[in-house]
């Protein structure tokens, strides 16, 4: 079984990317043969530079690894090192009615957010179905917010089906995130690097300290009285990283009162700072030896060409782009 | 100096597409090194079949090289051996406006004429700048109709240059055709394959003199009155193959009266028999020996991903889609 996910490498990794994403990746790559790459054709719709882009793609990479992907089992890869794609969304493109995209959520949020209303926004849902339909995926994890464009897919999928012979795409599936955890911003809205809330899962260990004194949301209540439960973001964050009996612990110094928020700010730190130190130790190796993970992407893109190779054999052979 | 220019595999060549775009393209393949391809990713968008398509592209190739294209001086390719160029269509789109692609008539004449409104026929703007822009064409010959696309490569250009360097792209001049010579099909419309009215290059003998003596509007004068000489299709038709001498013998006997359609029709063929038939010669030679067609697409290829590499090396760089 194939499964798919596309990362875009948009600046430093924070615990909503990893809970809503790296976590998730991790965990599914046992059950497949799981192709992982860094959206940076995506990514290039958003970005402020080149250097930035080439930077967060080598990072993305470092940091993916760091967190558990295994190299060795799952093919990591950079989306632009598969040129190809690009052909297969302008395949897609000629069955693809310009009324599929325009009914798309993502081009009118974004534009709607301030993002320049480009071509490229907007042509965003052709080219992700051929990220996928380029490796025959079985299956792809997708948050809520791109169901819509695994439906756009998979429609393609089914129009190029239909014209050019059965078979010629395998339809992918999609497996919605369910339980995902719940991660809120440090202010308790979404946590989101436009709203500058985030928490990174990388960084020195006296910056993030600080960020977890300052930036919480707490409130006013006295260190000698009971606690809000409901709602604390505090807790919120330290369930993430606390086994079940510690979490439990905190519930109840909440309920009983008579300790402040800085003790349960320290506590939520040490269970975060612990959580991540595997991944941390993992990327300061890494750091020494950067040539590793460029070896691990130029293996991965290799790979991948080779899948890609045959589906687009496939389909320039029955779409006639050929002159022998 | 660089010359581009891209001819679509619409099915058989007829006269109007002759001196429309092969004849100025054989005559300018001395001035500078032309590159010059059939544009196949173009015609999916209003292709019937893969088979038609891939036939297309095959005698296009047949049919330009035995017109005059001369494959050791000049390039000849197929759009889809480099497929490069998708690419550089999608990094063309991030910093292309939808207003810009809304903007272009030919989109919106394509479905006024009952096209169906896919995404690639309005993306179809972006990916002519890339196959302009993907070789550094100095010079793109273009008819009217097109004027617009290449105004929408130069503002591509332009604001690729602004944000990521000068001199990033080049910015390619247009070559407007003045002087082409006009072409009214058999029924004195504009020769259109959909209207039925054109006159094919290469075709079997007999079939086209009949085409000849039936199709081409005529009036009812009788054969020894004087015939009308302005807007005369036949006239129009045969100065294209004839001598000033022989063409102006042809007014003449119109204006003197005595002599029947039927006489001028026939000189008429016997003319555009004679125009074509060194082409005629050279395409049945080449027919014998198709591999030697295929190899100079093959060498064409070679050629033209030769430039395009160089281009898009310096173009991934400067917008940052590498990871070493």
């Amino acid at each position: 079984m194939r499964i798919l996910t596309g990362l875009q490498p948009s600046g430093k990794l924070h615990i909503g990317n990893y809970f809503g994403a790296i976590e998730p990746a991790v965990r599914l790559q046992t059950q497949g043969e799981a192709f992982y790459f860094i959206a940076n054709y995506h990514a290039m719709t958003t970005m402020e530079s080149a250097e930035a882009l080439q930077e967060n793609t080598f990072n993305l990479a470092l940091d993916f690894i760091s967190c558990g992907l295994d190299p060795e089992h799952s093919v990591l890869f950079v989306q632009s090192a598969v040129p190809e794609v690009n052909e297969l969304a302008w395949i897609l493109s000629t069955v693809c009615p310009m009324g599929l995209l325009e009914r798309c959520h993502s081009y009118k949020d974004k534009v709607a957010k301030g993002f320049q209303p480009q071509h490229a926004l907007f042509a965003y849902p052709a080219l992700m179905a051929a990220d996928i339909l380029l490796y025959d995926s079985d299956l792809v994890p997708v948050g809520k917010d791109q169901k819509q464009h695994l439906e756009v897919t998979r429609d393609l999928a089914g129009k190029m089906n239909d014209a050019f012979g059965e078979g010629l795409f395998k339809l992918p599936e999609a497996l919605i995130a369910e339980n995902t955890a719940v991660v809120p911003g440090l202010d308790g809205q979404k946590m989101s690097k436009s709203y500058g809330n985030t928490l990174p899962i990388f960084g020195e260990e006296k910056p993030l300290l600080k960020m977890v004194n300052k930036k919480i949301l707490t409130d006013s209540t006295p260190l000698e009285d009971p606690k809000p439960v409901e709602g604390s973001v505090l807790l919120q964050l330290y369930r993430l990283f606390a086994g079940e009996a510690e979490y439990q612990a905190m519930v109840d110094a909440h309920l009983a009162g008579g300790v402040g928020y800085g003790t349960f700010k320290k506590q939520l730190f040490e269970a975060y700072w612990e959580y991540f130190r595997p991944a941390r130790e993992c990327r300061e190796a890494l750091l020494q030896d950067p040539a590793h993970i460029t070896d691990v992407l130029d293996k991965g893109a290799a790979r991948a060409r080779e899948e890609a190779a045959k589906v687009l054999t496939r389909v320039r052979r029955a779409v006639g782009l050929g002159w022998h």
